[in-house]
C-alpha cells in the first residue's frame, strides 16, 4: 500500500472540508488576494477570513506576505497530488468492493431461480 | 462553475482529515468488519472507534448493521466522485495559475537580459 505523509493530508482534507476554504483556493486560483479583499468577497470580518486563511497556509495551500499594511494570499505549491492519489486509489477499492458484492449477490439470485424451480417439479 | 451540494463535501472531507478513518475505509474496501475487529486493528478503544464510525457513517461513507450484539461496518454507497471532481478542478485552477506566474517571471527575466544589455552597451 502506498504511504503519504499522515500529517500533511490530514492537514489538507481539514483545510478543504470548509465551503470558504475551498472558495477562497478557487478565488486565489484566478488571481492573488488580499485579506480584506477576500474578507469583502466571502462576506466576513477580517478576523474570520484571517482564520481560515491561517488553516489554508498551516496545510501548505497558501502562502502569504505584507507589504506594508496589506497582506497578500496566493496559491502555495501544493497541488493537492496526494490527496488526489488517495482518492483515486479508494475508489478503485470501492468498485472492486461492489463488484465483488454484486457478484454475490448475482449468485445468489441464481441460487434462489434453481430453488424454486426445483420446488415447483 | 460546478456547484457541489457543500454540506457534503465538508462532511466527507472532515471525515477524511484523521489517519484511522481513512484506515477504516480502506480496511472496508476489502472486506466488512465489526466495530471490535476494527478496534483491534487499529489498537484502539471500542468507544473510539465508535466514534470514527460514526463521523464516516454520518458522511455517508459506511453503512452499519447491528446483528444481536454485533455491530458490522461496510462501505457505504458514496464513490467520493465529488470530492474528485472538485480536487481535479483545483489541480486545473492551480495549473494555469503557475503558468501565468512562470510566463510573467520569463517576460521579467528577457526585460532584465535586454535591460542589461543596453547598460553593458
Amino acid at each position: 500500500m502506498v504511504q503519504y505523509s499522515t500529517p500533511r493530508l490530514d492537514a489538507s482534507f481539514a483545510a478543504l472540508s470548509d465551503v470558504t476554504r475551498r472558495g477562497v483556493l478557487e478565488q486565489l486560483g484566478r488571481s492573488d488576494a488580499s485579506i480584506t479583499e477576500l474578507a469583502d468577497k466571502f462576506h466576513m470580518t477580517l478576523t474570520g477570513m484571517k482564520k481560515h486563511v491561517s488553516v489554508l497556509e498551516e496545510a501548505g495551500l497558501v502562502t502569504t506576505q505584507k507589504v506594508g499594511r496589506v497582506r497578500t494570499c496566493r496559491l502555495g505549491a501544493l497541488a493537492l497530488e496526494d490527496e488526489m492519489a488517495w482518492l483515486e486509489k479508494y475508489r478503485r477499492l470501492w468498485e472492486a468492493r461492489f463488484a465483488a458484492l454484486d457478484e454475490i449477490v448475482e449468485e445468489l439470485t441464481l441460487k434462489e431461480k434453481i430453488h424454486g424451480r426445483k420446488k415447483h417439479k
